[in-house]
């Protein structure tokens, strides 16, 4: 941590910073410049945040050098974490993709879709058994009877499954019937839901929030595996910017900055970032184009009926063509889509 | 709502997406434009969000002409709401002022603040017991201990008091010592907190989200609203945008577009928009003066060794000053400061 | 154009509103919905921009229906716009690959550089000469005697050229010199230089501005196009957001998103946009599946002497690599890279 | 500056790095922390930001530790600077109001407007005669007919008057007719435009770019000042956010947290940012309240038909009523809004 003083801060000023900050612990470096003076510290980051500095007379401003997260950091462990979900592996050659309704809906509805997204090569089914919705008025899930109809689906058709959750609560529940865990992008910084999926030994899905940075979501990470859990699976899905011909602007750049930065892996949501289905198969083949680990696509069987974001799910046809357009841009970049098609 | 038809919808596309509008129960009327057809549907907007019309084959793009919210509205109530907090009123013509730290510490630092606050005019404590902080490495809050020296701040002082809370657990505890409830901004999209929140009888006041729109935030005053508990106050407390010199940018535009908007009272949060507490006496006199209704305002004892939040937060002396440079610019826009100073 | 009416608007009122659109030239439809009445006006958008509709006794709103442009629309022109360049094009099966420097330094420099992007398969070679730089006292650029050099580099190697223009100045000095004209993105709203370069017949790189919408991007588009010059490139250069770990975010989504609203070519800038050589590799080959019919590049043959942007300037050896990375993503998307290595 | 060296520096590189930093003229200190090496960097920052460093081998990232800019800077001159205009000054005691149409219309508009903003209190008078508009279908101004007709309403009244320029051409007509020069949003950034404006010598307004960072802003402040001209007065507009309810986000922490860094004079537009004439006068209020020096208010004898920006127009009854709501805010921060009522 480099600690800048005011251009005016008297000797005495000085010396108390630099006295509190060998209190906390901190080896320190004084360094007199043309115009004014910075002292260097030396030692944990984890103390300095709580530590007053900021605020001490004659302090300009704090500026951090470190990283706040260890775990999650790519220099804490260099080799790419590769996470086993049922018969696939996220994180290594392998492109992981996630397809499936917005919500569970009904039986029927479920069953179909999971046949078809495994016919086109799909490894997980994906639906919401609770919605978190922006109005009271909409469709709010159908809770536990979703969660058997997903673990139902994922025994018949051999996918694993995936399902969100949104309190403690839904958490325990959903452990019971699904292979992995999703954290939501309006629960990223939810830290007592965090702190919950950090006990439990699924993997989890952590979507990126609609303003969080880069550093807030690998935070995120941080709190789950500070508790614990060390399969986490980053999932981008667009971040909140003026732009209003697209839901949310997907930061692809976010996928290589995140793979320099950590040793996570990191899968791509074009459904929700875009909010719009023609724009989801260019995305899906840019995403992996820069080196996602998988995908996350919304699809099902009417769009037209779907009970929520019909306008971004795709129909189980413009799926199946894309799983093909998919396989070319996959080898392109030296990764495999579907490790054993024959057994469909 | 109104549907704009492609420019090479086919006749067939527009009779479908005509009888699907009056199968969900609206009246249509064809707009022949001079390139294209357009529909207007009129009926009720709640059904519209989940219909799939946006997905229908020919039909370019949908958009909405109401509101998505009722409760919340002006339209629905134009007299604005006052609530009641023990002996003041928010939405009224007093500007409630709430202070205190942002972490409940110890009982000497909350006693020691409330007394000080009271003297200078508040009308109520803050202090957080459970803290959603973006780190795992940082102090997390005292939780039900620090709300038993909350409820005792209450009762030495005659402040009212309020705390956060970041789940139901939390949120049932909270209701039993202090006199208003919070929801901070991560948690104003989460909506089991927000709809259990709609089961209690005391005040909340709810946090505008980072990223979160004015539709949006009233979005979420209507699910606490439609769950039964009308006594909702909003708080602006900056929005995420480029900038880096303030944390967040403090929105006060928000402040006279809700009041257009919504009966309910709005408050600002100076503190943690611009993380930084030279910034904080300046924007509250300009929070006054474009119609808030209150203020709520980080005051510790020693901000230097604050557990949290430190560089935003005001000294006794400072918080003293303000209120003396505040009561003039209350009274300059028709309201009151303090509505019975000689009691203290 | 949709007219919502406010709630509370009077006979009178909705009767005023009424006469002055057709007073304008539009027909009306009066449009009796559940609570409020919407007066639909059918003509042409042009006129409406500045009438005062908005502000007439008992309006609530104006919802616009139509796009405000038209030249650039792919309504307007159904099939791609291809765009010649010397011996390649822009907008067809061809991915161009303009690589250079940010700003042209020294004719050694140039030199250097342009022989070695054309060996890797370059199309063309870019450099500043006129540089908008944050900084009054950074670099500013070598102005004609940076032209001169880029039309030696490019008769040298038979390499288009290309270069920013700022003002009509330098525009003009510039169509003398090189083959393709550039806008900046802090230039993209400079409505008298648009206008300027309308009158030019050299093709144009449009580059988004930090903070535009894709629609004020195209309607940047309309007025060089209103002008008499259809040669209009866009370039997406990365927008403002929040996150502060890339220096711009890029916005992928933008590209097949430009296609479906215009005929126009779209390029992508990976360099400007990350300021991180690191990811300029992943997101070229990400830009390209997404859709992208060219690449803008920095690359310069000493990036830690470069006078301006080493950061996010390849090596020619890391150029190389990536154009060979490349070659394999080009053509799974259906493309080609380059048309005549032989040549070289 | 420090430059922070990667985890896996080797000492080779540690060595280059110090070597190439003080043949840059910097006096170097190597800092050896509990993870890396952290190299502190004493010298100019002029030199540093094209040194490349940030891409030698080894280097993680580098964090300067000075402010760009100089003349600007508080710590430079630490008095506020207080520019005279005619016969009031902005940056002192008194707050200036600029009032007037978007664009100058005509020459009965211009002179009912500036007769009745002149008896409100107003100082100066604004009209833009080079509109710089999204649309090349809008109205473009009056160019030099409406800086005569600006000149003569100048003189009628007494008021100032200020006009838009928007490259050198219109600069150098424009000062032979006005007595302030603005440089709009779009252009804040227009370095060679900043460079012709600093050889003038009239006042400067420069509004702050739709999404300019503080830091920006003051860099073309820089700009112009470095050439010269030392009369800038700042304009803060509001920026570009997620929002959509008002038009840009006005920022207002941007006024206390720009007088603390600069000496220059800050003004605010609550037209431009908000877009809707019901939210100005609150803004207007609050933008006094926050500490800004003045304001700049669209007012239009008849919005319904302004040629420009209706809907964020006040009417003059309304302009005169905020001007009498505005006296007592004024006063509460101890200032003054009119200085010689009497003589009107």
């Amino acid at each position: 941590m480099v600690v800048v003083m005011d251009l005016r801060a008297t000797d005495t000023q000085i010396r108390d910073v630099k006295k509190r900050l060998e209190q906390l612990g901190f080896k320190t470096h004084l360094i007199r410049g043309v115009e004014r003076i910075v002292i260097g510290a030396i030692g944990d980051r984890k103390q300095i945040m709580d530590s007053g500095i900021e605020v001490m007379p004659g302090v300009e401003k704090i500026v951090p050098i470190m990283k706040p997260y260890k775990l999650v950091s790519r220099e804490a462990k260099p080799e790419n974490t590769v996470i086993q979900v049922k018969d696939f592996t996220i994180g290594g050659k392998e492109i992981a993709v996630i397809a499936g309704p917005c919500a569970v809906e009904s039986k029927e509805q479920l069953m179909e879709t999971a046949k078809l997204v495994k016919e086109a090569g799909a490894k997980a089914i994906r639906g919401g058994t609770y919605k978190p919705r922006t109005s009271p008025y909409s469709f709010q899930g159908m809770e536990e009877e979703g969660l058997v109809l997903l673990a139902e689906a994922g025994r018949a058709t051999g996918l694993a499954t995936i399902t969100e959750v949104v309190d403690e609560k839904s958490l325990l529940l959903a452990v019971e019937y699904v292979d992995l865990i999703q954290i939501g992008a309006r629960n990223m910084q939810n830290f007592h839901l965090l702190k919950a999926v950090g006990r439990v030994e699924k993997p989890v899905v952590l979507k990126r929030g609609l303003s969080a940075t880069m550093e807030e979501w690998l935070m995120a990470a941080e709190y789950i595996m500070s508790g614990g859990n060390y399969n986490v699976i980053l999932c981008e899905r667009g971040i909140r910017t003026f732009e209003t011909y697209t839901r949310n602007t997907l930061d692809l750049s976010a996928v290589p900055m995140i793979k320099h930065l950590s040793h996570l892996p990191v899968i791509v949501d074009p459904s929700h970032s875009t909010g719009d289905w023609r724009l989801v198969a260019p995305l899906s083949k840019g995403a992996v184009a820069v080196g996602a680990d998988g995908l996350l696509i919304e699809v099902h069987p009417d769009p037209c009926k779907a009970l929520c974001d019909g306008p971004q799910s795709l129909t189980p046809a413009n799926f199946r063509q894309l799983m093909e357009e998919l396989a070319p841009v996959t080898q392109s970049v030296g990764k495999t889509l579907v490790k054993e098609r024959a057994v469909v």
